[in-house]
């Protein structure tokens, strides 16, 4: 996340630079619509190479709120807990609403500008990236990111820390292929409405996700890229069953999840996904894509 | 399941055609391998219409064991628990080894044949077909059959029961289809053992199933077609769900798996999948394949 100030004119403008980020043990489910508080920890890498470069406008002479993401004007109606008082200019390195956690960026983005613009503190920012898109707050930080679920009722203890920085495994990877730019079918928020609705495993998932992160973060810890790529994998496949056992069953493979391509486990896979490897591993994954 | 006898010659032989049978809540994993014990009770219909057409031969001229499905001579290796002492010639009318039942089938058409010639009890020709082919035992019963796991070490309270005769809900009808005539990647064995040894999800699923058989029990006494299908769906979904869970993830949509056709909910479809609908619905199911 970077972002320069110009204060040349009555408007202030921001321009900010944030990163994807890739749920390594994921999100699913709210247990706060409104204040967009999620069920389950989560953890997830900041990948900088993907990004959305934005522009965030205040000042008078802005009179309507102005949304634009590569090119095209955004109907922010879809997200009312949003703050409308600005005009921005995204430009999204990669298709929105593919799956790809655009949204993330984008309103990583949008929170850090009005963090700068208002000079809020890295915990109101996280706050108003969540209200965005849940997992946008993911993005703010870099490297190894904890977003944690916390238990009280205001979400107070819904936040995010940087558990190892970006440098810390500096051989790791992902490559990441899209294969369709068509918008998801099923958006994520819906979905996951649905599943804490109706799935009767998402209670079992719940009960495992913390010993998951635990165990992400000592492979992390370790840079031990065999049991780190267990616990994506069975994380991956363990969000797919959920997307099974909810009714009616999401669509499988669900756009939304990503694929770690380790050695020869060659699993069906949806329109994109990622491929995360050690340095000179890359280029091997590439050519048997 | 009908037989006949020929006694005319010294070879006994035994004509018989056994219905596939199609899970409505599944089996998934055993308990005990050596003796085919399922770790959960199951329930399913027999199917008469799609079959195996078996002959099975046995007398003092049958110097060596032989078995021929649709012509082609089977190796029997594959399947050491089941008892070797007879010449059989089977005619399945559906493809063999694609997900369909059709070991089911072909076990109970053997098993039952075996039963007429040396005049086996019904509880022992269920436990012979269930030592070729798990599911095969369903098979052996006509109408909504109760698999019941049981919980004896012995084996001896693992038996099926029908729960309803055929006749009970007449214009309720199965459509089989078939789209790809392919053998599965994966055997289902192979795949519950994976499931059983890395699935964080099959205890919950565990503790799911018996409140699942006592509504679809309820459904089906009530003949509430409603009901019948969310039952199924849900364990359906839940079935893919614990073979996304499984490291490495079985191939979803799973070739074992069925598919229920109702309303509009038009989920991703395997190789083949069964439709299920009252009487005058089918044809309509038909048309929007």
């Amino acid at each position: 996340m970077s972002s320069s100030d110009d204060n040349g004119s009555r408007i202030q403008e921001v321009k900010i630079i944030a990163p994807i980020n890739i749920a390594l043990v994921k999100y699913w489910g709210k247990r706060n619509e409104d204040l967009m508080l999620p069920l389950n920890d989560s953890i997830s890498l900041s990948v900088n190479d993907v990004c959305a470069k934005t522009i965030v406008r205040v000042g008078p002479s802005i009179k309507k709120d102005s949304v634009t993401i590569n090119g095209s004007t955004v109907c922010f109606s879809k997200h009312p807990g949003f703050l409308r008082c600005f005009r921005i200019v995204s430009e999204i390195s990669f298709p929105v609403q593919a799956g790809l956690a655009s949204s993330a960026a984008g309103f990583a983005a949008i929170a850090y500008g009005l963090g700068q613009i208002y000079q809020l503190t890295t915990s109101d920012i996280v706050r108003i990236a969540r209200m965005g898109s849940g997992s946008a707050c993911r993005s703010i930080l870099s490297g190894l990111v904890h977003w944690k679920a916390g238990a009280a009722e205001d979400g107070s203890d819904c936040i995010c820390e940087t558990v190892f920085p970006e440098d810390y495994w500096p051989n790791l990877r992902s490559l990441i292929l899209v294969t369709s730019h068509d918008a998801k079918k099923v958006g994520s928020s819906n979905g996951m409405q649905s599943t804490v609705k109706t799935s009767k495993l998402l209670q079992a998932r719940m009960d495992i996700v913390p010993k998951q992160i635990m165990k992400l973060k000592n492979a992390f810890r370790d840079r031990d890229f065999g049991k780190f790529a267990e616990v994506v994998m069975s994380d991956s496949g363990q969000l797919h069953a959920l997307c099974m056992d909810t009714m009616p069953s999401l669509r499988v493979p669900f756009q939304f999840l990503f694929q770690l391509f380790f050695k020869d486990d060659t699993r069906e896979l949806g329109a994109k996904f990622v491929a995360i490897g050690r340095g000179a591993e890359l280029p091997n994954l590439e050519s048997r894509l």
